[in-house]
């Protein structure tokens, strides 16, 4: 065990500065107020949470959670998502009468890194849970937000894709026959590793019609004719629903005028264990990591004694970020430099260009050392300095 | 160890429902606006630190840490204040040619229960940190800025106690001689147990004249009069220096025009043990607990290998909350409930509304299933319902 030193900070841990604070205060709040417009009300919950409750229940891998021991010998982790834990709240004082429930968030979560690689072990994610509504529209209004909060923050070009998990459940099971097989595959899917998922399936003991069954579904990425392409690939009752679901969706993200931003990718799947049906991921243009993503999950709630079907998003506020234009957020901040026989001065001149509203530091000269460098920081300077001294 | 319940949270977490999200967000905001009118700007710091470093230089004590290894084999802990985060933040990256540095922020620090008594293991505090200036100036301006922002919450009457841990200090080792002695009456008037001070005082091997000054110290309690009583009770360079910064303080509280606001308190001491001068307290009327603290900490910075005198306020918004009026942030939020039939006209209707800035839900008929509670919830409502239905 290293020495530290005592700026260091641990692993994947990151100071916010002043300039990126207001850039990501800019972007969330474009984003929330957006949000609150769809009626969407926002709650916060615990940073720390009970493993054996809502960190057990949030499909992250046990190894990125941090852990910790409280005083009654209970393991806490730092929450690692938030929907686990709005299931938790949904589920024991929001959830009533089976009525559809919107609640959203903007809240740090915390995946632990086993190097430094420049991957966040914090970061913000802003997103919403739409619970208790299990109609398709609840999964096209959610992805319509999504794309509406993120236009609101100025991005310009990018793609959701949408799929659906009974889908690819579905396919595989049908031709692979066990869960075990359908694994691999998934893994392959979800790796993105397309090439590895074609060598799989050319050494899988199957027939080659079922061979090219799995290999058309690498296909199935596009604009909604792609569905009945799916719809000819399977003939079980869960696939030919995921195909029917998926065509709804593609309708009613037509009337919210949405479609355009959206391509049909039925490769896709998900590192969240608990998604059910429809689930999507965005993409911005040119760069290679999902923005955020989310789907249908109905049997999350479940585990908190509640049945309810439920659909989400959330977005990662630092990719969000990165993937955005440069902004200019920096305002001027002005400052008065004085001495002490012209503190009223300064008081009553500061008082003024505040209630203007703007920015002001009021500064006593006697706790500047260096004021050449000091000066280059504010803009414009007043200088109130002696008894009858000039202002500048 | 007992088995959880899948709703609990572990001691002393707390939801926030979306009411007293709103409460907070307004509070919040009215004193973060108030801050950045100031000049200062906002930086956010990991919600996990170095025990070693940062952890250890905060002052809080050590069994209300929330203590975790990480893979390394490093402790880490939940941030238990800002004021440490911050003064690591300055050294490291900040703080330039000696010149005075202004910093805020509002965010979660972690404090843990031994046992549920209402008492919250995570709240949010927002402060400010003045880096670089030492100055009584700065310390008016701390305290003028921490009213002003409350000011600005609408909080009606509040008090700001101050005193000098340097006075003390000065008059306890020049009475009693040693720090273990004057260890057991900081004791005393930390826990603001007068009684206990007075026989404790009394039971010392002193001189009567040497207990009548210990026991006059708990008198010096009110406006600037109390400034040369104080002045009377100690001889040494530190107590009497302690008293000539007090005076300069009242006077630039005065000038600021919130002396009325302020009552000196010479036995205020303070948990928080990296203060080194001009310390405070702030009351609301009728509230038994203060609502923030702070005062100047000329000697943190150094454990981050960097000299420069600070001060700095901090308030914890959820006792704010509590001591202030009820507030009425609810907003009506619209619903438009529809059938699929008039699925293009309620989203053009929404997208109206929302336009003109009202907040909208947008309900299929299909996802509701008991809508008499559902349509209490939201005012108004329009109902779109059927190929000719009728709009309500």
């Amino acid at each position: 065990m290293s020495k530290l030193f005592m700026f260091e900070k641990p692993l994947g841990m990151r100071d916010t500065l002043p300039f990126l604070y207001k850039v990501k205060k800019r972007v969330r709040q474009a984003m929330t107020n957006e949000i609150e417009q769809w009626g969407y009300e926002f709650i916060e919950t615990p940073t720390l949470e009970y493993y054996e409750t809502v960190g057990s229940a949030s499909a992250i891998a046990d190894h990125r959670l941090f852990k910790l021991l409280d005083q009654q010998g209970h393991t806490l982790v730092l929450r690692p998502d938030m929907t686990a834990p709005i299931a938790r709240l949904a589920a024991s004082r929001l959830y009533q009468n089976g009525n559809p429930l919107r609640l959203a968030y903007h809240a740090n979560v915390f995946r632990a890194q086993q190097r430094e690689g420049g991957r966040p072990a914090e970061f913000e994610q802003i997103g919403v849970e739409c619970i208790g509504d299990g109609t398709v529209t609840a999964d096209a209004e959610v992805i319509r937000l999504m794309i509406a909060a993120l236009e609101q923050t100025g991005l310009q070009r990018f793609t959701v894709a949408v799929g659906h998990i009974g889908y690819v459940n579905a396919l595989f099971l049908e031709i692979l026959g066990n869960e075990e097989r359908a694994n691999v595959l998934r893994r392959f899917l979800y790796e993105k590793n397309y090439v590895g998922y074609r060598n799989h399936v050319k050494s899988l003991p199957l027939s080659s019609i079922d061979q090219q069954r799995l290999l058309k579904l690498l296909d199935l990425r596009g604009d909604d004719t792609v569905l009945s392409s799916a719809r000819e690939l399977v003939h079980t009752e869960e696939g030919i629903n995921a195909v029917e679901e998926l065509s709804a969706l593609w309708h009613a993200l037509r009337l919210f005028g949405v479609a355009d931003t959206v391509k049909m990718d039925m490769t896709l799947v998900s590192h969240m264990s608990y998604y059910t049906g429809i689930l999507f991921e965005v993409y911005a243009d040119g760069v290679g990591f999902p923005l955020g993503n989310g789907g249908r999950y109905d049997e999350l709630l479940e585990k908190f004694s509640c049945k309810a079907p439920a659909t989400g998003f959330s977005i990662r506020l630092d990719r969000l970020i990165e993937a955005l234009q440069e902004m200019d957020v920096e305002e001027n901040i002005e400052c008065i430099i004085f001495s002490q026989e012209r503190f009223a001065e300064a008081i009553q001149l500061a008082n003024e260009k505040r209630r203007e509203g703007k920015k002001v530091v009021l500064q006593h000269i006697a706790g500047i050392r260096d004021i050449d460098a000091y000066s280059k920081r504010y803009e414009p300077i007043t200088y109130l300095l002696g008894s009858n001294g000039r202002e500048e």
